[in-house]
Order: C-alpha cells, then sequence, then structure tokens
C-alpha cells in the first residue's frame, strides 16, 4: 500500500484552497562556516510573520543526500515518489521545452555530431554548435518522413535537439545510439525489448535520412539518439487526491511537469507579480494552487549570493498578495538546495513552512536554514508534502477505525 | 526483512521490566495560533520530571499526513506496521465489542434496516433504531441455526449489530450486502475468491432467516451485512519480542487490541488508579505492560480543551505509582493525537517520553508538543517505539558481527 492507495482511499471533498509555493532551489548555504544562508540574508518579513503561526520543516527531495534534477525534486513535491517514478530523459527533455507528450509517444534526446569520412565520430557534440547555428537543423530534420509515424523534431539549446515519434506500438526501450566515445561511428539504435522493436525501426529510419539531410553541414553533420523515453504514466491530481489543479509557472519545464501529473496550466504570467494576479483570477475555479518561482535556482547555479538574496526577497514581497486570498494552507518551499557557495542543486533538506488554523505552531518566528532543521515538521521527505497538505486542508478523512 | 525480523532474531530475555502508558489521542493543539495546547496547559510536574531524566519524540502513526482510527494507531505502537497489518471492518467491531475472536472465525457488521413490502430498502440505518429497541433484536438473531457453523449475534450501538460465524473451511472475503442506497434489495452475500464460498452460502443463510425473525419489526424489519473478516493474523509479542505482556485497559476494543498481539488481558479495573494497582499486583508476572487511558481522547473528540487538561492530570497523578515500581524503561504516549480544536483523531505527531538508565537525555526538562518536536527521539514512525523500548531495556542483541 502507498502514500496515493491511502489518499485515494481517504480522499474527500470540501471548500478548502491549497497553494504550494514553489521557490526553485530555495535552500542554500553560508558563504563561509558560521555565516547566514541566502534565505537568512534575506530581509523577509512576511515570510517571518507567516513562521509566527505556521510550521516548519526541512524537505528531504528524495533521500538524504541525494540532489535532484527538477524532474524528481517537482515529483517528489507533488506527492510521486522520485524513486517509484522515474521521467525519462527524453521525456523530461521534451517537457523542458514544452512539448505536450501523448499517450502514442516516444521521445529521444538527439545530439548533432561531426562525423569524418569514414563515418566514425570526431567530436560527439558538433564542436558545441550554437543555438542560433543548431536551431535551423532541427526545422530541416522536419522532412525525415517515416510511413505511420509521425515525427517531430524540436530545437533545444547548442548541439541538442528533441525527436518524438508518435505512432502505435512504439515501445519505449530502445538503446542509446551515442557510442560515448569518438573513433567509433554512432551505434545502430537496438531494441532492449521486443516491444520496443518498431521504435528501433523507426529510429534507424529517421537516422538515416536525417544523416543525408545533414550531410555537408561543417560541424552538425551526422547526429546520434539518446534516453528514449515514453510519456511517464502517472496519476492524476484529481484522481489520487481529488483536486482540480492549476500550475502557474513562466518555464516551459514546470509547465511540463505540472501537465504530467493532471495540472491545467493557467495563464501566461511572466513574472511573478503576474503569477499572482493570475492565481487571483483562478482562485474559485480550482483547489490547489501550484506556483512556480524559478530566479532563486538560477542565481544560485551562477554562485550569486546577493542575487539569490534579492530574489528571495521578492518571493516575500508577494506573500501579503496569497494571504489576502485567505488560502486554507499555504505552504512555501523549493524542490531542492541550490545554494550559491555549490553552483549546483543539493541534496541539503529544504526550508519548508506550511500554515494553516490546524498546524501545529513550532515556536519559531522566523523562515530559515536553522528554523526549518528544528521546526515542528521535522525533517521528512518531500513526498510527504502532500498528505500534510491535504491533512491540514480537511481532505483527508481517517485511517482505519 | 521487516523490523519483527530483526526483532525476532536479536530478542534477549532478562529481569526488565516495560511500562507502556498510553493516553489515548494525547497529543493536542493550542486553541488559538501560537498558543499552549492541553498537554502544555496540563500542570504536568510528574511528567516533567521523567522528562528531566528521559528523551522525547513526536510519534508518527502511520505516515506524515494521515489521521489513524484507534486500530492502526495501537497497531504501530505495539511494533506492527500499520500498513502492512490491516484489522478487517468486522474483525474490529467485534474486537471493539469484547468479542474474543478465534482462529475460525469470520466477524460481519450488521446493519438493520428497513424494507418496502416490495422488499426493497427504504431506510439504511432503521431509522436509527436506539439501542434500546435494538439490543432485543440481536438477541432473537441469536435463534438462527445452521448446520456445522457456530453463529454468534453481539448487539452494538443503534442499528448495528456483529455476526461471527465460527466453522471449517470459511474464508473472510464476501463482499457487502449493503447496496449503500434505498429503493433497491438488499445484495446477496458473493464470494470474492472460492475459499469464501461456504461464507457465502452461510451468510444467505443468516440473512434468510433473520429477515424472517425481523419481519413484522416497524422498523428493523431487514438486516445487510458488511466488512466480512477473519481474525487478523498477527504474531505475537512472544513470537516477535520474546515477552509475556499484560493489557490493563478499561475499555473492550483496546483489550481486544491487545489480545490480537498475544497480550494477556488483566485485571478488571474501572479507573486509571485501579488500572495501576492491577498494575502493582501483575509486576513479577510479566515483562512488558501496556496500559490505555481513554479519556484524554473522548475529551478531546468532545472539543473540550479544559477537560482534556484535566485528564492529563490524571494521567501525570499516577506517575510516582508506577516509578515507584522501577520500571526499566517507562514510556508514555498516545495512539494518536486528538485535538480538542479538531474534535477528532489527528495527524500530528504524538509527545512521546521515553525513561531508562541508557535513554540519551536530550536537555528537556518539560514534556509537551514543542519540547518532544525538538526531542532527541526525534520525529519517528510508532512501530519503531518497540524496538527502542526493547534495546533500553537491554532485550536486543547486536545486528550483525
Amino acid at each position: 500500500m502507498d502514500m496515493h492507495d491511502i489518499t485515494r482511499s481517504l480522499q474527500q471533498k470540501n471548500d478548502s484552497k491549497i497553494v504550494m509555493l514553489v521557490a526553485d532551489g530555495l535552500g542554500g548555504l553560508p558563504q563561509q562556516p558560521g555565516g547566514l544562508t541566502e534565505l537568512e540574508t534575506a530581509k523577509t518579513p512576511h515570510l517571518d510573520a507567516l513562521a509566527a503561526r505556521g510550521v516548519q520543516g526541512g524537505s528531504i527531495p528524495v533521500k538524504p543526500g541525494i540532489s535532484p534534477g527538477s524532474g524528481p525534486g517537482h515529483l517528489g513535491l507533488f506527492g510521486y515518489d522520485p524513486l517509484q517514478y522515474v521521467i525519462g530523459r527524453g521525456a523530461l527533455e521534451a517537457t523542458g521545452i514544452g512539448f505536450e507528450l501523448g499517450p502514442n509517444d516516444v521521445a529521444i534526446r538527439g545530439n548533432y555530431c561531426t562525423l569524418g569520412p569514414d563515418g566514425k565520430i570526431t567530436d560527439r557534440r558538433a564542436g558545441r554548435i550554437s543555438s542560433e547555428e543548431s536551431a535551423p537543423l532541427a526545422v530541416k530534420l522536419r522532412d525525415v518522413k517515416i510511413p505511420g509515424v509521425e515525427v517531430f523534431v524540436e530545437p533545444v539549446k547548442e548541439h541538442r535537439f528533441v525527436v518524438v515519434l508518435r505512432g502505435q506500438g512504439l515501445g519505449g526501450d530502445v538503446h542509446d545510439t551515442d557510442p560515448q566515445m569518438t573513433g567509433v561511428p554512432p551505434l545502430q539504435p537496438k531494441a532492449a525489448n521486443p516491444a520496443s522493436e518498431k521504435t528501433a525501426q523507426v529510429a534507424a529510419a529517421f537516422i538515416e535520412q536525417g544523416q543525408k539531410i545533414l550531410a555537408g553541414q561543417p560541424k552538425a553533420n551526422g547526429l546520434t539518439l539518446r534516453g528514449f523515453a515514453p510519456r511517464p504514466a502517472l496519476p492524476t491530481y484529481g484522481e489520487v487526491y481529488g483536486l482540480r489543479a492549476a500550475a502557474i509557472a513562466v518555464y516551459p519545464m514546470y509547465k511540463g511537469l505540472a501537465r504530467l501529473v493532471g495540472m491545467d496550466i493557467v495563464g501566461k504570467a511572466q513574472t511573478l507579480d503576474e503569477q499572482i494576479s493570475v492565481l487571483e483570477e483562478n482562485w474559485s475555479k480550482y483547489d490547489f494552487f501550484f506556483i512556480h518561482f524559478k530566479y532563486t535556482d538560477s542565481t544560485g547555479e551562477d554562485g550569486n549570493f546577493a542575487a539569490k538574496v534579492k530574489r528571495t526577497e521578492e518571493v516575500d514581497a508577494v506573500i501579503p498578495r496569497i494571504t489576502a486570498l485567505k488560502p486554507t494552507v499555504l505552504i512555501v518551499t523549493g524542490d531542492h538546495s541550490t545554494p550559491s557557495f555549490l553552483k549546483s542543486h543539493s541534496w541539503h533538506p529544504v526550508p519548508t513552512l506550511l500554515v494553516s488554523d490546524c498546524c501545529r505552531f513550532d515556536g519559531h518566528t522566523e523562515f530559515g536554514e536553522r528554523t526549518s532543521m528544528r521546526g515542528g515538521l521535522g525533517q521528512f521527505e518531500a513526498k510527504y508534502l502532500m498528505p500534510l497538505a491535504l491533512s491540514n486542508a480537511g481532505r483527508l478523512g481517517k485511517y482505519g477505525a
């Protein structure tokens, strides 16, 4: 029996509203031992006021010591065990550029490469060709025609692109054609199981036609395919929680992840303030709102402590507009930590704040790493945040008599 | 390998005594944000003195965010994973009224209903007939005779009763006969698997004879059967822990739950003071004592904050009599929280105190929600409390060399 079996059987409907504000990469580190983190440095009067009537904890994205990517990070927050539900690389790449995968799709990551006259790879990334040079090539590759299969090709950054094959009977389990070394030709696509034989054949046809289209390109005269993946089979928020859920995000990746769990993507906001306006406009239509803010992560990735502090203060500034709506449950968290000290995602528990009338106030009056690690929610795996949200919203019945 | 595989293989015998005092529904909430909980409001000098030489923590009954019933709540405290061990509805109902289920029993919840002249249900609960009216009907239903099967019928509250079928070859998997709606006749009992075919036939015979007995009743002239369940197969305290265990409880439900895990029910105490006398009298005969106190839960369910405070102080008052016995390990906990603010069981971790000569004192000198959430035991799933008790009693050997 997993948590979704429980939430499925115990879910109750009511008029409550749950808001989950995700400041991507929220958790941080001090610049030197004993110093303050970005969140602790930031002036966050509104978050601190929430802390004074809420409960904090440290959300462990996957398991202690594991730094997640955006996929597992968000799956955890959404209540999907990130070790049980794995989004294949190709599917995540497609999701990240906003491609809406269907049930008959196989998504694949493509790389342009440079081939010598003998057909052997001389550069696996085509000299890290610029996006400006590579984008038109993706458009050219759309000329590939394969009977009975729809083929989509979308540019990604630099030497990367995405291929989506749409058709009946396309299993998702095909080995990479990138040999991971130079001096050898690309591998032929090989099915890992009988259900993926047709996919391998279609991929081979794509490569054959694609090579012809690319022939003559100075750098990107070849291609490899990696990370074959079907659309992940994730149960929806409606089914597992009984929630009508809306996602208010700016970047395609987060819209895509939210779509995979059955959230509606609402609004066309470009700024956090616009996102809150979208929240206000849609308040009556949904039970659950996921709001995604990217820049606490990107500034952390840049190693820009001061900029991350400033971005954290931007998050604080919109809190009054959210609390004015009187959500039953308000959660402020991140999908993982991105300490500017590390310039990368990290494994550290993410400061997480939950406010409701029936949360058990833990006595803290500030929101930060040090308070959250001693907070009333303790340290918990991110996947338990949704059950906590539902309970605090009165949306879960009693387990057993 | 589950925890019981480990405790089975590592258990050691000695002369230690473990006392687990369960104040049902112990955990609470403040009446307003920032206020004190029931336990924090109560004057508990003896519990505070224990805290000053013990270690606290927050016991999560099932998983974060899940509010348990009494069954899963106690299974967790007893060290049985409440997601792995599920007590069927009928079995819990029988247990709750003190019926001692045997290995060849199937327990069933019965409802009186009102049938129209066409045999269709007009009221699924027989007008919520009073217990005074319904109790004699259960006695009448004992006239049902089925060859080869012993039939027990016991009154419960209002429109409810319990049927226990005892005999060879009675599988427990039969679908409910309650159609969950009016305007249709009750369903026929249908076996969910071949092993339960005989049970379904016996149930059909019970219904046929029962209807005849009830015919002519003004309201309760029909019946439905629900929650067919065998006696749950729980390993015993003796087997998994090597403990001779005694339960000192007032209410049938808790005696029943204790009996299911192989505890002896001792004494006939009606008050907490009498329960402690039973503890004293049986001190030499057992290794483990489960003492159940109901009223911290019932006052919470009533939403009576002041009464729950008073009941908590009653628990505190008996502590000196327990410590006078010098238990090796003394645990004070609850099976779940019942905040009077919510008037119901809740998901909040339960303040839990463990005292032994080798517990690691955590520096707290009071016992309450805020101290326990920052206590030395951290926040832990209730099922780990028994292994902690055993270790503190020197009853678990080393795992691996």
